[in-house]
């Protein structure tokens, strides 16, 4: 793998390689260990032009964990104020010899042009409404800790899936791994052809208790939303589509709630499913971790010397 | 110790412990020593909810020369603005294995309250105008080295005691270390009820000059005082609380002067006093390092290993 | 060499020496070998108070590639913003034993200023108008590279001359290794006395083409430019100034393009030059890394260590 810019891509061999490598690196990290030589002379460019707290960070950590120099670039501060394309931002980056650059751009699709133009990884950290492949890798690993198989599972997505990334990521590689997807949620949020996702739509939430073994919430991006689109407002969401301790009791005793983040307490979900037994909200951000050193190591060419050094 | 959250925590003993370590520490710093593999494998988030170059930098520089990894965090470019609150931010970041958060936040007690919620270590590095007790660790240890002992030493704190977390950790700690405490500024400045600190108010210069064996001016933090307030001016403030040259020949010969920085030439002081003698403004910049690489180790257990290493 | 301010200190000898340490190092990082121990234990600030992402990247890479522990700070989460004056910042930092200071700063002469306050050593990565040294390495480094020398060469700086640090810095240095420089630009950006720079001012394309051996085309700097003045607007300098398919055809065969970045596709080039079989300027971006890693180097008094262990 050179690159890792779309779900599409995560074949289920790849899947269980980062499953089993993530497995490992968790086990490490509960353990207190966390700085391997892995990617000791390697050179990991973070290049967010959104912002990202979770995502950078995590990406962040992983390189500096496995010894990789990382550096951040942020738009806040960068000369793509003084005119500079992204291609040529990035072609610039790459004369400088890193080995990865972690992308999140607003664009739909810039990941996979600046690719063609560099001798770097690119690892799509988030394009615009496209595409967040490490947040679908560490959303079907920590189901897969849980269930031991995606296989024949019933998964619900909730919340405006016509703008989320993650509603497009999670449901290529969940549908690939032998799951059913679902999504739920107001019709303004619902893509008008979700047969090209491969997903069936819910009506209700009584549909939704019936077939799902696991619910993903989605953040309400209200950064992405036209500003005239007036419905749902947060409160009507909430009341409407807000997960909450009344409907959890509803749900199938096992059914397993996921939350990409970062997420609004009393939006989509309230304190009683942050806190519930079946919440993997926390898992998921440890997993992330696991993932994405797993992830920079493949395309670094040093998976054997990470088995090596964390066993 | 798991967290150093306030001044009120500290003991004479981890006083003493942190003045010990941090006069051993400067001794390498100074002799150009300044890479320490104490805290490889140990992960440092600098979680800065507020600006500020100093502290971070300070933060950052002794985690890294104790060769810990360390991760900035500031909220400009933050999900904070996706609407995520403070605890589900830091018990994020926790599920990432960090062993110390270093957090400035804006609102009093929030180190306080989110160390319940994770496995690493809070050092508070600010809260609102509450606690900094780093800065009080760092102007103790700067006094200690200069008068010994602060036993039965007058000192008086100049300005904006009210907004001011430095004058409140500073009173604590130096009064716990014996000290006598006196508060000096305009009574729109000066807290209503100054016995809660333990502190005596000065009515006049004259007698500030009387009992002072040490002054810390203050800076004044405009950007914490209520819009209405008009009283006093920057120019009046600096007419009737700046220390000048003039007054500077007033103090007793071996009065002390030090200020917390960033400082205001012009306004609580004037370069007269910058380059006094007896000023230790800039002495604390060193010590401050010193004292958190000795509060990073000792958080992480890695006391025994620092002493080992830099003697 | 102390401090790094101007191109005005750097001699033949200095040149040279960076010259060929900056070869030796671009042939390590080709082979994909970017760890050196070289600057371990040393500390380099980047110290920016405008905005950059090449500069700054490029000077933490050669820092961190050089295993230097690297600070960055830059102005937007400053506490320049709290009313302290650059001197007194920089001094702060200086008290944390920082080995090299990188400053960008908006005033002409900062770097000067301040080199006197501290211990640190001081590397100018822009003031002002005024000079970019490492700009000017690097360019000369380039051209040396496919040219053997500089003596002899003729070599024409096209665009805004009056407000870049970049015409100045090169100017200077391209003349002291023996070059002949022109200048060429809407009069509006034109130097009023061209004879203090030891430039020649051109007064049409057709002499351009007739004497330049290389062209270096500078970004139009709007955010320096004074608000009224109106000429040109930008569709104006593309049209009569800018390098473009029809105009490149015009020149001499083997007429080298520099561009110090980032530039401005369709402003002051097109496509086609960037295209070009003579366009260096990505080159640029390689070689200013090596060169920053040969100063970075040579200020910490390590030069022989990096040359022992690169090659």
């Amino acid at each position: 793998m050179k690159h890792l810019i779309s779900a599409d891509q995560v074949t289920k061999e790849l899947f269980e390689e980062i499953y089993s490598i993530s497995q490992i690196v968790k086990g490490a990290l509960k353990s207190g260990r966390k700085k391997f030589s892995v990617l000791r002379g390697k050179c990991i460019v973070n290049l967010f032009f959104e912002p990202s707290t979770r995502t950078r960070s995590s990406f962040e950590k992983a390189g500096k964990f496995l010894s990789a120099d990382v550096i951040n670039i942020s738009t806040s501060a960068s000369s793509v104020k003084k005119g500079e394309s992204l291609i040529d931002t990035v072609k610039n980056l790459d004369m400088m010899h890193p080995d990865v650059i972690v992308l999140r751009h607003p664009c739909e699709g810039a990941p996979e042009t600046v690719k063609n133009f560099i001798n770097a990884s690119i690892v799509n950290a988030g394009d615009g409404r496209n595409q967040h492949p490490t947040q679908a890798l560490l959303d079907a690993v920590t189901l897969k800790e849980r269930l031991g198989s995606l296989e024949g599972k019933r998964i619900t997505i909730v919340g405006d899936i016509t703008n989320s990334r993650v509603a497009r990521s999670d449901s290529i590689l969940f549908r690939k791994l032998g799951a059913e997807v679902f999504i739920y949620g107001p019709s303004t949020m619902i893509p008008r052809y979700p047969e090209a996702l491969g997903v069936k739509v819910l009506s209700s939430f009584d549909e939704l208790v019936e077939v799902s073994d696991v619910v993903i919430l989605l953040r309400i991006q209200l950064e992405r939303q036209n500003a005239k689109r007036t419905f749902p407002s947060v409160r009507e969401y909430s009341e409407l589509f807000g997960l909450n301790g009344k409907k959890l009791e509803r749900l199938k005793l096992d059914t397993l709630i996921l939350h990409p983040g970062p997420f609004n307490r009393g939006v989509e979900l309230t304190n009683d499913v942050v806190n519930y037994k079946n919440s993997l909200i926390f898992n998921q951000v440890e997993t992330g971790l696991a993932v994405r050193m797993a992830v920079l190591s493949i395309l670094c060419g040093r998976k054997e010397k990470l088995l090596e050094e964390v066993q």
